[in-house]
């Protein structure tokens, strides 16, 4: 079933030990986009500008990617520069020009209203609760946000958050949304605010996604999927926004959603994200192979299961 | 079969959010053996003062832990004193009186000469070759190490991780002691100085074990076992040791040692490494029943086990 991914196109510079690109199709919206492509019908909702072109917009057509809800604005597409520490474990913002997603204010096409699930990429909540209320027959809405909007727009972010299903953020933004500094504490504390999961994001650790009680069928326990060890990552740039496709995509795929489901989405996620940093930009989640998924599935699954 | 183990006996004060305890039973032999000694038979070789009485010895005792390899010197035993970090990362030591532990050298009792199993706890690396060489019969020796000898002993240390079929450190000792950031290539660079094994512990993200190329069986990838994520991390001292305690102990008590075991071993680590950051010192670790230990890991492998 289709999902709708509402989010950010841009065109990344981005330095990394292993080299220089510039002006790279990026953003949450296009990473999301490609990644959840190898597993259901994806259409995206953004904005972008008059340097935006036909062969920036084939390909994300190329995977199949529903881009009629990308809005063409007058002005420039939102560019975004950084680098990374040495570990990769922190971006570097060298400059951030938002340009025509300043005033990004998703419209929804009506060939969109049937989608069965909803992806809120990490945009401003109020945006974010917006669109939640404009698709009300969805199966399963997911949601990122940042550091940014945790400190800036707190209030709008509850009330984002108590709607949706899944919220998907990192260790950081786990412990700076609930103010715990212990992950299951903060765990608790974020999911009383509504969703009935959590998914926390370690970085090269893998991720854990946390229950709301009886949600999702029963079980006691939080479940945690590893990434694989790498030995190069090429660029981290959207690794998130991957993760976030192979989750919400595997789901979108299955005709139940339980927590067996969940369980394998964050084996996904893992695996959509490890392929993601191998290459600058989502150059890597062009040309994938199904099998090359399913065999990387498979090494997630011997790096963690005993016999 | 009996594990030997080589290291400090201590009195720990240490400061949590949750308390603080003054000379507290510690030290990286007292966690090992206390921990191992639920699998397999433990002797330790140690060094105390005065100040070391019947009643500390019979903490070790009450477990079956062999003690006749604790030897007494006049003056006071190792004391160290610190305290945490608010997220547990670090511990940050108050104060360290070697005392007695300065002038340590091991004397392994003839009783022990028969120990198939060696442990050797973080001591100065010419010390831990000295008792590798002593012990020419061993099925398997593990080692502990420290940034502290990585820094003012690396030929040294070479040496003995040379010699030693399992090195456990964690990711700041394996980036040092490798001299690389990315955890897959560190891995590759230690495994390179000879042992069949690396184990990097994680902290709260658990633990990958790497293996050499054709080194207990065969396989393509390294494994991964997970901690338990706690709401109260009471006080984080020993977990290492703890989790090396649970490691050796199932190796130990295993006829075979192949990469399953290894594995297995590897979630057991996981779970001594749970139970002692549970209490202050090695309290946690005292009076467990081998039903809760299975428990546990019952609950690390469906935390990581798809159905």
């Amino acid at each position: 079933m289709s999902i709708l991914a509402v989010g950010s196109v841009a065109f990344d510079t981005v330095s990394t030990p292993s080299g220089r690109v510039e002006n790279e199709l990026a953003g949450a919206a296009t990473y999301f986009g490609l990644a959840a492509s190898y597993f259901a019908p994806v259409r995206i909702v953004a904005v972008v500008g008059d340097d935006f072109t036909a062969e920036h917009e084939n390909v994300l057509k190329a995977r199949g990617v529903d881009t009629r809800g990308i809005e063409r604005a007058p002005g420039k597409t939102f560019r975004w520069g950084g680098h990374y520490t040495e570990n990769f474990s922190e971006a570097i913002t060298d400059f951030t020009e938002l340009n025509v997603f300043e005033n990004f204010h998703p419209q929804i096409p009506k060939e969109y209203a049937d989608s069965k699930f909803l992806f809120l990429g990490n945009i401003h909540p109020t945006l974010q609760s917006t669109v939640r209320r404009e698709m009300p027959n969805t199966k399963l809405v997911g949601c990122d946000t940042m550091n940014f909007w945790i400190q800036r727009t707190l209030p709008e972010l509850r009330e984002t958050v108590k709607k949706v299903d899944v919220l998907l953020i990192n260790d950081g933004e786990a412990k700076m949304l609930s103010g715990e500094s212990n992950l299951l504490r903060a765990s608790q504390k974020v999911l009383a605010l509504g969703p009935q999961a959590l998914v926390i994001k370690h970085g090269e650790y893998g991720s854990t996604v946390f229950f709301r009680e009886g949600a999702f069928g029963t079980g006691r326990h939080p479940f945690r999927a590893p990434t694989l060890p790498l030995a190069e990552v090429v660029d981290p740039t959207g690794a998130g926004d991957s993760f976030a496709g192979g989750f919400m995509g595997y789901i979108a795929s299955q005709e139940e959603i339980n927590r067996e489901v969940l369980k394998r989405a964050l084996f996904y996620g893992g695996v959509m994200g490890s392929f993601a940093v191998e290459s600058f930009g989502p150059r890597r989640l062009l040309n994938l192979k199904r099998g090359e998924i399913d065999e990387r599935f498979g090494i997630f699954r011997e790096l963690t299961h005993l016999d």
